[in-house]
């Protein structure tokens, strides 16, 4: 009766949300429902506390059975002791669905694993699908359905699926992607996974439509064999970015304390990420890149990389960090050459990288490559000394008047992935970014602007491979 | 009587400036003038045009010979052609140093090389110190005077000392370093190097006072083996942080053309570097980071890392790459672990790393980590949801009233270093920073964090085995 089980749907669009453990203490009890009603969902929430009584001008219901209307989501916050009867008390309800946020199970030892199991046990028997418990759950910016509050920004519908383990982690990341021009279309943070896991959200997110790319924060895989499959099936539709975090012996003890699972060793995870055409980055940084690489450019055709720089040594740099990930820079073609010549001044080299330092010849030379049949992808690393940058804003003209606008940029070679990479005066960089995002990727170091085109190329080779 | 080479002083702290290529076009020959006298030079500041007349209310003298005055430094902006010329004349006129800004040398090719030379022979018949051609100069901020128009705040004095090669570039990190809290002594930007260069360059840093740390990238040695006996004696007394491009072969042709050097293999410098006691950084913002960490905070004793956090995850991400930088993370003391079992709620693991998650615990375990005779340094990963830091912001309560002062907790072991790493919401960011600023580094990544704590104890223990 009860071994049917539920798919994760009413996780990202319940018809009714529960939350139990509201309270009119600081914390997450206080401030979800507050931010829920914020978010459109005030006629849809119900509020349990056995104090009962009002907050935020909603009735509190003193237990799950005097809920009305038709909720099919729980949000339990209560203390850990507490859960086990509150799930049971879900289930009575007809709920099949709860996001266990409270903490104080597998991760702190013996005595929290044998709660996790007994929670475990009554979730099965029941028949309950189960998100955490020590998590933050769910976010669907579609629909603005969220289990934790986040920045208003954070909500902004985009394209990017992202999956982390614990929650402050998990909470942290959403506050922060929106300023990196990463918006995502659904969030789950998975807590200690004593039900849903990684892999079943990977199949999710996997069928849903608004998620493009899937971003991944791993500490050990619940289910080795499953993960290499599913990341099988997976990354020949949709990209899977993941971090994996472990590496090191501390680094594995350090996860093992905090959501209770254990680490694998990392050569084997990077076998695994390879043979499965995940894309590892070595860094927060780099994952946080290669979403928003990935969710906003298309797949290059080739290796073939084009450089067209203002600065000489940030185009060295990005030429060392772009061929050591396995991109090459051809010569340019005969017809780009000659088209560069006639405007080049004496002084410009007409090569790739082309360095066309101080010249007026930028625009024409992003054109010259983008535009080259011999060069697969663009990186376009544009700074402009603050003096002026000044000039400029004195003379009122705008990075927009310089550049000509994203899109124009983009109908160049829509079917080629380009990327700008800029450093120095915050204001030239804000002027920048907003002129070009969100379709064009802004990325403030020559290494990592170099390294995110090389994940595309390599993603791609591996899809056609495989594919 | 030209054999003896005058020393570099005069390119600092000159009495008095010629411009020659003062000019009422856009372009640095028309903004520099201004920026000087913005910076109180305007009555040490001589012009220098064919055309005579006024620029910005000064006169314009038709040449070097009418200049009155006591100038003796010369910054040259005039076509190429016309330099050779133009340095004669800074002879006639007494003036033994002349920064050349202008381009169209060596960097083009065999034609440029000819010209170049050329200058070279008047340089060295007439005595001419010479800093460039293809460059932006030398910034001292101790008395604001800089040879390039730069943002006021690049001009706060600071203790970094930096060597660039090339103008562009040098000018966009000088624009863009003062936002990641580094502050600069003196800057120099070399060009094509045709007489002062690298060696000299840190051996007069290495004696100025004001200069604690010297950052340089570099594209290729002038002098390979000048540079290795060099960089020994100057790693003896103060950190030399290096960024080198050209790490691959297609790397190095980028520099081969755009400062007219030839690169040599990296394996290489890779070794120069170990041997003397260089701190080599992988990328740009790696270089920033030493800079930033290598200026405020002391050398640690050993390489024994406390980590506080309230992001485990963060914690196992920092873990891994302390680990992997050469640190280690002893278990905590007795009497830590006893002070904080003392105060830490029931699901807190007491260890390390020391993950408080959102305990009120967290600047009680900050102190107990700094005060641990075992713990020879502390990176402190600070993070807070956005809907927690609005809560205290809306509560009145601030960064500073929940952290104490960047002096305080500075006082708490003044010898050991100490990072802070924070992510997430930018307002929370930029309270932390200014919180802390200057003595305590906010880096927004675990792994760089990491690294550069890495570096610092790299460092002490070079200095330890030769000094």
């Amino acid at each position: 009766m009860t071994s049917e089980r539920c798919g994760l749907e009413n996780f990202f669009n319940p018809r009714g949300v529960v939350l139990v453990g509201a309270r009119r203490s600081p914390g997450f009890g206080f401030v979800l429902p507050l931010a829920l009603q914020r978010q459109g969902w005030g006629d849809r929430l119900y509020l349990v506390n056995p104090a009962g009584g009002e907050l935020h001008g909603m009735p509190v219901y003193p237990s799950l059975a005097e809920v009305p209307g038709e909720p099919d989501l729980a949000v339990v916050i209560v203390p850990a002791e507490a859960v086990p009867g509150v799930l049971e008390e879900v289930a009575d309800r007809g709920i099949r669905h709860a996001v266990v946020e409270s903490a104080g199970f597998a991760e702190l030892g013996e005595e929290g694993r044998r709660l996790q199991k007994r929670c475990r046990e009554v979730a099965r028997r029941r028949g309950v699908r189960v998100i955490g418990p020590n998590c933050v759950g769910v976010v669907n910016t579609e629909n603005r359905f969220s289990t934790v509050e986040v920045v208003e920004e954070a909500l902004t519908p985009g394209t990017v699926g992202v999956i982390a383990q614990s929650g402050v982690f998990g909470n942290i990341l959403l506050d922060g992607l929106h300023q990196r021009g990463v918006f995502i279309s659904k969030a789950v943070t998975l807590g200690n996974r004593m039900d849903v896991d990684e892999c079943e959200v990977l199949m999710y997110l996997h069928a849903d439509r608004s998620t493009k790319v899937i971003m991944m924060y791993l500490e050990g895989a619940a289910d080795g064999r499953r993960l290499v499959e599913t990341l099988r099936l997976v990354t020949s539709d949709k990209p899977v970015l993941v971090l994996k975090s472990g590496r090191t012996e501390k680094g594995r003890e350090a996860t093992a304390s905090h959501t209770g699972s254990l680490s694998g060793e990392d050569e084997l995870y990077d076998a695994v990420f390879r043979q499965t055409g995940a894309v590892r980055a070595e860094t927060l940084e780099e994952l946080v890149d290669l979403a928003r690489v990935f969710a906003s450019q298309p797949l290059p055709r080739g290796n073939r990389l084009g450089i067209v720089t203002s600065s000489g040594s940030l185009g060295a740099l990005a030429t060392d960090a772009a061929v050591e990930a396995g991109l090459m820079l051809p010569f340019l073609s005969e017809e780009t050459e000659s088209r560069m010549r006639k405007i080049a001044p004496r002084w410009m080299n007409v090569r790739n990288p082309l360095d066309v330092g101080p010249s007026g010849a930028y625009l024409a030379a992003m054109k010259a490559l983008m535009e080259d049949p011999g060069i697969d992808m663009v990186l376009s690393i544009m700074v402009m000394p603050y003096a002026v940058f000044r000039e400029f804003q004195a003379r009122g003209v705008s990075v927009r008047d310089f550049l000509g606008s994203a899109s124009n940029l983009r109908a160049l070679a829509p079917e080629k992935p380009l990327v700008v990479c800029s450093l120095g005066d915050r204001g030239f960089l804000e002027e920048l970014d907003s002129s070009l995002g969100p379709e064009i990727p802004v990325i403030t170091s020559p290494e990592r602007a170099a390294r995110a085109l090389g994940a595309l190329y390599a993603y791609r080779s591996f899809r056609e491979r495989w594919g």
